[in-house]
């Protein structure tokens, strides 16, 4: 392309500083650099975890940042060394990586890459901890790898999933982080069985996609659980026949749970990331078979307490990092999975705007309206 | 048989109360009711479990009662409704049941019978709540459903393992509870892989068994951690390969078998009971892929402590009842890998002498001393 090896001027969506609204104006994205690619983003989706480090409320601010990480793009250009993509090529970033080399890698179980695990406190590529963006000539910082809010982007091959290039961009773009993340729990990690009971604590994005994994794997009863009562009309669309809100009940939500199954839930899957919805996740599994699987990210200073009994009563208690998916090399099944229509996405996404006006998209995150708001980057 | 339907009288080690040295006495044996047994036991060993309820330390005192649940017999007759055993049928009676019919012995995974689940607090049969021992007319309280400190005993067609009549049951017996129990957590629940690396805490008869579990799963390093030195020499011939006392370090343990491992161990077996064991057992677990079991039974008010984030990179905790073998249906394959020369059984029996030196087996145990004391019932 005629762009390749040069700076290209774009806009996207500045983070200045914490809690103040983006600002969309010119960057200068460099050329990518060895095993690095540089990406056209046409879609971007806005994720909790955006607006959590934008927030930056007891985190470390890394500031100005191009935020963003639920995209879908095409390859522009290549670095040294990237042999796996060629310009043209239809890519997903993701936040977390897959270098393929590591024992993560190797391993058939774990996600966790050693090389490209997700650091959210990292602003600059790994390659030679430099940005990528400038702007006035200075240094914008880049976030967990992807910083989709910008017309282009500079991403280690490592994160990025190379997709059917006939799926629609601007639906599989929710792929890359909280669908995957709620879908994966369920199908890789809790694995209910046809006819089985599944408790999901936790109504939004990521907990639907965890539903939707349950009606996808047969479960005959989904109870969902979440503070707020509204939610129960949304996530029926998702499969949810019961629907449980703690604060009706004076006893513990797994004390509820146990008896309105006889003995307790199949598999539960925790998406809040609040510490009493995870011990109430794992004490509402049945025994001899129940399996909780965690999801939501905890509190750095919260404390998992439970009797052990509870384990030796053959429960099982398993975490997951987004959904258990190889980035590189299971992200491309999941969207053939929406091709052949076994999964919807259309539900999830419940607002479009404009990329210049992501604001809107923050202010309805922040409101709780909606699961998933996609932006048009050519707009 | 001549003495089907009527009572037998035979000798049987009675504990009068908690802590005072068995009593050999003639006891009258009645017989089997509805669903139940009368075997004459020919071999029994003696486990942790018959110690600690004859200590009643912070337990109900059920007694005079007759402990016993590790042995071998041979079916003497059986009552009505039983059509799975006939006299003369070799069996391995078990402390916990399985009756077939009850959502967990439905379920592939559980092992936690619905109808005879442990319970250590009844002393009577579960037909008519009354005991078949007598000795001058009153009552002894049964053990777990098996007493095999007699002679004969009566028990539940469902707690009795149909095992191959050409077994050595002098060798076998110890499958009726703790070599089973750690064997079982390995190979049917922490599942090593070939050339893994597993963690096994406590170097007991049962770790040892899960030690074993580990050596025939093809586990390459195979970490011993126990605070008693002298543990190693023996834990050599289970495949232990690396020994840790927590004693000579000032770190948890588990830091230092993170380290050892560069990561964690690929999986650990918890064989002691004692919370920081557990914990440590669950801490010292590789990320992305690591497995820990609990086997050892804690306190009443033990609390199992982790940050969730330990879960969340990926690990497993999971609890072992039995090493999730259903006694009736998965034991008799145990004696058969046994009979292939796959288990080796021999190294765990330290001891042998005749019933009527039961206290001196105590005595061993108390000590600490060896591994099985197995008894001769006719001697």
């Amino acid at each position: 392309m005629a762009t390749a090896g040069k700076v290209i001027k774009c806009k996207a969506a500045v983070a200045w500083e914490a809690g103040k609204p983006l600002s969309i104006e010119e960057v200068e994205v460099a050329p990518p650099q060895a095993m690095e690619v540089r990406v056209k983003i046409l879609y971007t989706a806005l994720c909790h975890t955006d607006v959590y480090f934008w927030e930056a409320k007891g985190q470390t601010p890394v500031f100005p940042r191009i935020l963003g990480h639920e995209a879908g793009g095409i390859v522009e250009s290549v670095g040294e060394g990237v042999t796996e993509l060629v310009p043209g090529d239809h890519v997903l970033p993701v936040f977390t990586g897959e270098c393929k080399d590591c024992a993560h890698c190797k391993s058939e179980e774990s996600n966790l890459c050693d090389l490209l695990r997700i650091n959210v406190d990292r602003g600059v590529m790994i390659g030679d901890g430099q940005s990528r963006f400038t702007t006035g000539g200075k240094p914008i910082f880049h976030f967990v790898g992807t910083s989709t809010f910008s017309e282009y982007t500079v991403i280690h091959v490592g994160c990025l999933a190379k997709i059917n290039p006939e799926a629609p961009l601007d639906k599989v773009c929710v792929l890359s982080c909280g669908i995957s993340t709620g879908l994966g729990a369920t199908l890789n990690v809790a694995k209910p069985k046809k006819g089985s009971t599944v408790a999901i604590f936790g109504l939004g994005a990521v907990g639907l996609a965890a539903m939707e994994g349950a009606k996808m794997a047969g479960a005959s009863r989904i109870i969902g659980v979440d503070l707020n009562p509204a939610k129960y009309e949304q996530a029926k669309k998702f499969g949810c026949t019961d629907f449980v809100n703690p604060k009706d009940h004076t006893k513990p939500v797994q004390e509820v749970l146990v008896e309105m199954t006889n003995g307790g839930v199949d598999r539960a899957v925790e998406c809040t990331g609040h510490i009493d919805a995870m011990i109430s996740a794992f004490e509402c599994v049945h025994d001899g078979w129940g399996v909780a699987v965690l999801v939501g990210v905890p509190h750095k200073e919260a404390v998992f307490k439970t009797h052990p009994m509870n384990f030796l009563n053959e429960r099982t208690l398993k975490g997951t990092f987004f959904g258990n998916y190889k980035p590189r090399t299971d992200l491309p099944e999941v969207v053939e999975m929406y091709m052949r229509k076994e999964l919807d996405l259309e539900k999830f996404i419940t607002h479009n705007v404009p990329f210049s006006q992501i604001n809107t998209a923050f202010d309805l995150m922040l409101k709780g309206e909606g699961l998933r708001c996609v932006m048009r980057m050519d707009e």
